[in-house]
């Protein structure tokens, strides 16, 4: 069908800001603090540790009904709520909450944001500190460390120690999220009874790393970055992080998605003009470019890129996928979409595969959507029966 | 399989030098000028204009042997012999020469650099002239007028008329030279025997479009890019202009081939460093990006990104693309590859489909190739074979 046929959208055309003046640095965000710190994969010691962190609902007398979140890319930990920098609903709102699938009257719901970010936990905008633990005098900025997918599930994991759970009853995450799931699973099998990785895979491909190293150059090119040491200059780099959200943002949609929220219509009247935002789809990247710069920060956009170029679950045992999950006691339900490229199906039907050759527990179903790589954040009916039916059936099991 | 035991590539890591001074401005490129000029579909005249061209091979006395090629955007005339400024050879080397598919013992070949391009023919680097044709002292730059891919037929059509030919036994072009090809056909059919569009659209979609304004944003977020005026600074946005294509390049290939090219090699010793070239895929697309700054200019990739987002037949036909080739008496061959998601198969079937219902002379291959949307450029056995199946069956019914 001509996409000038298509049914008209609701979405309305906003207009777009100039790059706002910087990120908010205004709230303040619930968070524990590890004094000991956490030793990377990298050698480096981040000390102290803070892990910011949201919960939803209570836990029970026995400590059995706890679920983890994890977020993507982008993400933060406020996943079931307004959101204190957008005002905007959570980022799982739709999956998350009483009655829902992920059924917060009767499970108890954490989400942290993942080390290296920007929403309370530690990363580059926090104060550097040395070895010991003693404090710079400036933020970490460009000089923060590499981390690891397993970095991040061991932050996690410190969280929910302190939090008194000893095991979860799920971990639960979709794209980097599904990521960390996996990490979880392979780093502490006795500490997770269920686990669903979502539109994910065991390693970031040659295409996605290459579509990350296009933000990061957008990042590097914006002569506001400063060579990462924006901070000292009161700038941001919001030209080149806008750009590295948009290209990231055609990668979550596929192109029906794409066609059918915008097809060729345009915003204003003359065709033949140089406008930057003559077509829709043009006009609504630029407001995804500009919303992101006032909650992000560039130098955490480099350092979860690369941590998502890093994870490779298979090299970690010599190719071998299979081997991370040997004989694994976690339950699995590997998750896809027919329309997501970004994180194909063929991706986790490798996974899966290789759970099966391990002996793991795992069910996987790929669910027919048009959304693309975005549909596990979306209104995905199937998705949510997925989602609550293994739960249910976990539950049954679970002592 | 895991991307580690891939086969290793013969891809030679190359060292990436900083942003080139400049854009080549030395070469001299062989054309013709019009001193009539071109009214634009904007209303704008381009006077005079200048098309600059090559040729293979030799017009017969008959004039009936005469191929015209059309580039696609990053491309230029220099189809089938080394590029005087990259020293490589040409774009079609592959299937355009003596003996070759497109065989230059037998066909007269033409290739023009298309409107709004740099390299010769009149775009936003020739001296702007007013209405009447007067210089005014400066490059037309950002002034330069919006293009549509009818007006760059348009030019090449004054080309084939002053070359002294009446009808063209093929035209024959890929990606946006496959536009080219179906503007050509609709508005010339009886200019044209054939037509060969492979790997191309009746229209644009939105997630080219979005693609396209990735590339444009990172341009105009360029400092040195200055407005499009970076003419009057002696600086080229060689930063955006190399993001943009290195965006552009992921979507020529395809997952398989980035995979099977790079898959998660690195390029150097440690993992877990921030260096930008620390995956080979990386400083493969860097290489790509910072090259392609010395041969092309961020005023002519911004026209022809949006003459390409421009082009819709259909909606020149109130919506129905048959209309555009209604009883065409051109024999067409569409062509596309199963692993391109740029150009999808499904659009050229949707093509296909149109020409069937107006009664066109329709042939359709689907190629099977996992090399993405750059197979049309590179070796690819099927589609030299179908190419010269075609013409030499055409030929027979040339009178």
């Amino acid at each position: 069908m001509h996409p000038s046929r298509s049914a008209p959208t609701d979405w309305i055309v906003q207009k777009i800001a100039d790059p706002p003046g910087g990120l908010d640095t205004t709230t303040t965000h619930q968070h524990e603090t590890f004094a000991e710190g956490l030793v990377l994969d990298c050698g480096t010691v981040l000390r102290p540790l803070d892990v910011a962190y949201r919960t939803y609902g209570r836990l029970n007398d026995v400590r059995s009904n706890a679920i983890l979140l994890c977020h993507a890319l982008t993400g933060d930990q406020y996943a079931a709520e307004t959101h204190p920098v957008t005002g905007k609903p959570g980022w799982w709102d739709t999956l998350v909450g009483p009655g829902k699938p992920i059924d917060t009257d009767r499970f108890f719901v954490i989400c942290a944001n993942v080390l290296g970010g920007c929403m309370g936990s530690t990363g580059p905008r926090s104060e550097m500190t040395d070895a010991e633990g003693h404090p710079q005098g400036r933020p970490w900025g460009t000089l923060f460390p590499a981390v690891t997918i397993r970095d991040m599930v061991r932050a996690q994991a410190m969280l929910v120690e302190r939090l008194g759970i000893t095991k979860l009853f799920a971990v639960i995450g979709g794209s980097m999220g599904g990521m960390q799931v996996l990490a979880w699973a392979a780093l502490y099998p006795e500490r997770v009874f269920s686990a669903i990785p979502i539109a994910t895979a065991a390693w970031h491909s040659a295409q996605n790393i290459a579509f990350n190293e296009i933000g990061r150059q957008a990042i590097n090119a914006d002569p506001e970055f400063h060579g990462g040491e924006y901070w000292r200059h009161g700038t941001i780099p919001a030209r080149g992080l806008a750009v590295a959200r948009m290209t990231a943002h055609i990668t979550y949609l596929s192109e029906e998605a794409l066609t059918r929220k915008f097809g060729r219509r345009l915003r204003t009247g003359p065709m033949l003009t140089f406008d930057n935002d003559l077509f829709e789809v043009e006009s609504y990247l630029q407001h995804q470019g500009s919303t992101f710069v006032q909650r992000f920060d560039a130098n955490s956009y480099l350092t979860i890129t690369r941590a998502m170029d890093f994870f490779d679950i298979a090299a970690e045992h010599e190719g071998a996928l299979g081997a991370a999950f040997r004989a694994s006691p976690v339950r699995f339900c590997v998750i896809s979409f027919t329309s997501d490229w970004l994180f194909p199906t063929a991706m986790s039907r490798e996974l899966v595969r290789a759970l099966n050759a391990a002996a793991a527990n795992v069910s996987f179903v790929e669910i027919t959507s048009d959304k693309g790589h975005d549909a596990f954040l979306l209104d995905e009916p199937v998705l949510f029966r997925t989602v609550s039916g293994f739960l249910k059936g976990a539950a049954e099991r679970w002592r």
